[in-house]
């Protein structure tokens, strides 16, 4: 992958960028238009056309000066590169509030994701249907065989380090950590971590010191 | 500020781990521990000991070899630092799982945070209670007057950009964005975006690279 990437390692910011390109150019495509200027790409992404342009041209895109980059193509080196014609499975852990949107989010056609499990340790959930998706026994994860699978964990923060043990377990090797805690895994799982109460503290801060934060 | 933080910008990823801390010291001191070392407090807040030990000279704190960094004090600069004392208002646009989840989370006592408001579309959710919050009609929400909160939209895609003007429009300047779209905002105003699929996206392209990106 990397040599047809020019050499260029990808950061975990880039990819992300790039799967926000996919959607905005789906989008595009959608409403009927052929190609689209680094500078409206920008815009629809919430970043700057500087930007863009150095990303794709990272993906063998030059553009042309007053006619943009072709969508179609476009999309579809993306696609390539991330890999997204690929479904890949996805197990939530955690069917409370957050747990159940989380899932019935991933089961609205998310390109190259596919929800194939929701767990919860309340015998009262166990067996309930959610958009298709029956929630079974938490109980058990660390038996279940997940080598394969991305796991999303919406558990209350007091059972997260306890539910990604069983995850490991089970074969897990990255993890989205949706409980407001830090945890320990072993080097070679991946965990990121969406903070809630993190991003509005950023927020307040860069309100409070307009000129202050890089 | 800055002075007392020797001169330094603070990047948003900075403030992020700032606020780990100050969570990952609350629940130290909670339990009795009065120092901690700069691994043990790297290993709880998911990032390295050099990366904590740099942090902290910043806020000028240099640790003792052996002995670590006193749990009280430190809790108490990041406090002030962050700014933490203040308790800043948050209204949350959407009462959907997810606006709900958010909603239920921040009533239960984070620091600094307050939700003041929760606003729907919907007739049939306007007026019902959620946690102690009244649901409110977002129809209305371009006539308020926000100036000083911080905004989470939790709406669907397709409404996301409407109810961001609105949002402007009554004066906010900062908004925490989970519906999957990009947004456009004037300059003065700041959006962060977490991106569910995004973030699975990296992982996914994380677990299938494990020596391509960094």
């Amino acid at each position: 992958m990397s040599e047809r990437l020019r050499g260029r390692r990808l950061s975990t910011a880039t990819i992300a960028r790039f799967h926000t390109y996919s959607r905005v150019l789906e989008r595009l495509i959608n409403d009927g238009r052929r190609t689209v200027s680094s500078v409206q790409l920008g815009r629809l992404s919430a970043t700057s056309a500087a930007l863009v342009r150095s990303d794709l041209f990272t993906l063998g895109f030059g553009g042309t000066r007053g006619v943009g980059y072709e969508t179609d193509k476009l999309l579809e080196r993306i696609v390539d590169v991330l890999g997204l014609e690929r479904v890949r499975e996805v197990v939530v852990v955690g069917a409370g509030r957050l747990g159940l949107a989380i899932a019935s989010y991933l089961t609205q056609g998310v390109r190259g994701l596919k929800i194939t499990a929701l767990y919860d340790i309340d015998p009262a959930k166990v067996g309930s249907e959610v958009a298709g998706i029956a929630i079974r026994s938490g109980d058990g994860l660390g038996r279940e065989a997940l080598a394969d699978v991305l796991a999303v964990v919406a558990t209350p923060a007091s059972s997260a380090q306890h539910v990604v043990d069983q995850l490991v377990a089970a074969g897990v090797r990255s993890i989205l950590n949706f409980a407001p805690t830090g945890l320990a895994v072993p080097p070679d799982v991946t965990v990121r971590s969406v903070d809630l109460a993190g991003e509005l503290y950023v927020l307040s801060f860069l309100q409070d010191h307009h000129d202050g934060p890089t």
